[in-house]
């Protein structure tokens, strides 16, 4: 039931990678070309594997005095020359760079357009010879700090630690600024790294405990695994939450008891630290974001509190139109919408984010969930519209009409970007592009409940296979969230009877989360602890 | 089927208590008669309840130039006045303290010998008072403070806070002493604080956020604040989790595929900070002390390290019996087991522990945890007994028959310690000791798995109502820890499938019980937020 995701009109058609300092380590001067090891830049070897299954033609430009292309395949290992459609060497090309030779060479056998491809290196020559060539470049390690350093990012905390380094990140954020944030995620979403998958279970059953005693969380440690494409995983911490707020025109129909100026009210509520939320986020040192993407009504001014939570503003309209009357925003708003979320996720990885965790605020928002889920499970609407904060059977009875009535305009058409337009919220949307960067950025995403699952549903759509980025924290009493799990395969951590939003079940689910990961470090095994095994 | 507790054989029928200082606070001289409002010491309240529930006779003596009997119960109200049954002034019988007058007309009109009773005060004149009538005396507040403090406990942090100044805890900690700590703890068991169970939800009915929507966590929120009497109750930390380890000669029958000496090996890796429990507790930032009251085989010498675990010797005997073949232990084993463990509890709290959580540790303990919870739920054993750390059909089926054949043994007589002793395990007592003390003492006690719950059904047995305050951190894969959860009627916090004991449910359930707790005074209410209601 799940639409195939529209072809992204993507002008990104071959990168082309330096190899010493960019892609690996740099040898020391004099390494025998027999003793060279590849020793991969972090996020490299996932960066060549998402880009080669997206359909990016990949090359690498390397100087060198002894190599030609088959050395280099070799000192790289077969994964990932098997990835490299090209390989051209200084001494191929009888020119080093900044000489263009080698990269013109490269762009020649993959026949494509300098403007259409991308040059990633660590040193000036590699920039002087993409300059020279008419291709755009990136730069990564010490040249690409040198650049970034007098112009410091806005809105992103200075917490970058090592993951500047990371060569996928540092891809994505550029092509994110090139092709818009969406767009360059969902050429970055693909399967979890296979070899750290399989590692996990193996160093789980060397650990001081029964095989498989622990559950869910030995299963929650390997997705980490896949994710970080590291056994063990690294803890993933610092935590993110960011909070998309919205309104909607469906709130005319009478489908919640609560007043429309009670989003912006708890805008305000979430930006003063009062929120259930803040709580969670604050117990589970997670830190709070705070994105008006479509409240209706004005915001009140908010004194920014030094660590206190953010508040992005980045309104693409004053809620939407009437589900229940036609579309609730055009397709322009939609796609505003999801850069909206997928922005906030880049900014919040690059700020040091290690896991992202899904929030939402909108009165009437679990009307447009209901519809989302409906469109893209094909169930119907009363087996998938709940009570919201709660309602009567009245209310409830025609939330489910419009519901039913909004799904049924569909017809045939359930492209994600259709379906999200028609019948969703600006802040579905925004959490579907959330979702989508964050797995696009190599982190696990936690969603909450009814609103965050009818967004996964829509970023499944978007960029089949994000689902396995991401870690669902509790199931909601709404039964549109009942039903979008089981969609998506998902094993909720917690089922507490929540039914709040905000991104509370998600936050409650992080200890959680964090420990399956912490489990993998720091036990001891059965020979390390001289513990006889079964 | 839970069998009615054997009644404590307690010498205690009488406590006295001084008034100013010792029940409320001291007036400040010159208050007229009129003005004096009662300001309770921690947990005097709560103390006079639950003595005056467990039959224990209650009076109070003061000195006082004006007041006499009707004005003191008037300054304390109605529901204090009310568990007093005798109140005598230095007016009333013409004699201040030292002199013992007051304290020999209240001991007369209740009739009671003074080696049978305590006097609790804060004064040296209480002191002496206490000496001339020849009453055991405890001191409260400065005179407390001064006569401990040339003496600091062993084993135990100094990390007391304000803790010592609760009067349920210090009378409780006397009583231990002078009647051992489990006689103790069990005077000290009953219903939760009424008021603070009954304002819990009129508070979250006032927080922004739709009414009920946070499900579990407002009653475990209840729960809390019933348990502390204070609503909103404090945050339960800092957490101490006790390992106990123990070892069973029921292993003789093949029930577990590892071999007995794993026990003591586990007890090394747990001090030296290898196991599950102790990443999972530190993740949770509680301690772990691990107590060695029956481990069969000699333990490995262990560096204690600033800070990690602690280990405690207090082994009753090398291991249990065969309960296949006989009792696994004698009554007197059983009852210093559950001494071992209500002590340990008590010195959690001692050190500061605002909750207690329940770890165990024994090659085989599964076995005794089938049997009793047969033995105290009336269920056949083929419905309680699992596949513990994973064993095959045939070995499940010998495990079944053993648990039968034993619970057989048992016929009319289910009284908790003959259960205890004939089908359980030194570390089962010693958990059914250490959730009455942690009760008595006024904490939360969040229990583990199947082996906990066997404990705790014992522990309901010998203190009913000790279940009120504990909270179930998890439902282990093991169909006893359902059955005896269903007994209970506990709903547990997490279901991850875990089978591990250790308390590696109850330190991943930790943060969510915590997080109860900071929901209530961490959130803004409606009013102050400036948020509608629906």
């Amino acid at each position: 039931m799940i639409a195939s995701p529209a072809s992204p009109a993507a002008p990104l058609e071959a990168v082309i990678f330096d190899v010493g300092g960019t892609l690996v380590d740099q040898a020391p001067a004099g390494t025998a070309v027999a003793d060279l090891k590849a020793g991969f830049r972090p996020g490299a070897r996932r960066l060549l594997r998402l880009l080669s299954a997206a359909g990016v033609r990949l090359g690498a430009v390397t100087d060198t005095s002894v190599m030609r292309e088959a050395d280099v395949r070799a000192a790289l290992g077969d994964e990932v020359s098997a990835r490299l459609d090209v390989v051209v060497t200084s001494v191929d090309v009888g020119a080093a760079k900044p000489d263009p030779a080698g990269v013109g060479r490269a762009l020649a056998v993959l026949g494509v357009d300098p403007a259409n491809a991308l040059m990633v290196g660590d040193q000036p020559a590699d920039q002087a010879a993409a300059a020279a060539a008419g291709i755009p470049f990136v730069a990564v390690g010490a040249l690409r700090r040198a650049s970034t350093s007098t112009s410091p990012p806005t809105e992103v905390d200075d917490r970058t630690s090592s993951r500047e380094e990371h060569l996928d990140v540092i891809v994505l954020d550029h092509l994110a600024a090139r092709l818009g944030p969406l767009i360059a995620s969902r050429l970055l979403v693909g399967p979890l790294d296979s070899a750290a998958l399989a590692d996990a279970p193996a160093l789980q059953a060397r650990l001081t405990k029964p095989p498989g005693s622990l559950g869910r969380l030995e299963q929650l440690g390997a997705q980490l695994a896949g994710i970080a494409g590291a056994c063990p995983p690294p803890v993933p911490e610092p935590a993110a939450v960011t909070v998309f707020a919205g309104d909607h025109g469906v709130l005319a129909q009478g489908v919640s008891p609560w007043p429309q100026e009670v989003t912006a009210q708890m805008v305000a509520n979430f930006c003063a630290g009062g929120a259930a939320i803040n709580v969670l986020a604050g117990a589970a040192g997670a830190s709070v974001t705070v994105v008006d993407v479509g409240v209706a009504t004005p915001l009140l001014p908010v004194a920014a509190t030094a660590g206190g939570p953010t508040l992005l503003e980045r309104r693409v309209r004053p809620g939407t139109a009437d589900l229940s009357e036609g579309p609730a925003m055009t397709r322009a708003d939609a796609e505003a919408a999801l850069d909206v979320g997928a922005a906030a996720a880049l900014a919040a990885v690059a700020g040091g984010a290690r896991v992202l965790l899904t929030g939402d605020m909108g009165i009437g928002n679990t009307t447009p969930a209901a519809a989302l889920i409906s469109a893209l499970t094909g169930l119907p609407a009363s087996e998938v519209t709940g009570r919201g904060t709660g309602i009567d059977d009245p209310t409830l009875a025609r939330k489910v009409a419009v519901v039913d009535a909004a799904v049924a305009r569909l017809s045939s058409d359930r492209s994600p970007l259709r379906v999200v337009a028609e019948v969703g919220g600006l802040e579905h949307a925004a959490l579907a592009g959330y979702i989508v960067a964050g797995a696009a950025a190599g982190v696990p995403v936690i969603v909450d409940g009814v609103i965050a699952l009818s967004a996964l549903l829509v970023a499944e759509a978007l960029a089949p296979g994000v689902t396995a980025s991401v870690i669902a924290g509790h199931r909601s009493v709404e039964p549109g969230a009942s039903a979008a799990l089981a969609h998506l395969g998902l094993d909720p951590v917690l089922d507490l009877g929540l039914r709040l939003g905000e991104g509370s079940g998600a936050a409650l689910a992080l200890p959680i989360v964090q420990a399956a990961a912490r489990i993998m470090s720091g036990m001891a095994t059965f020979d390390a602890a001289g513990v006889k095994e079964a």
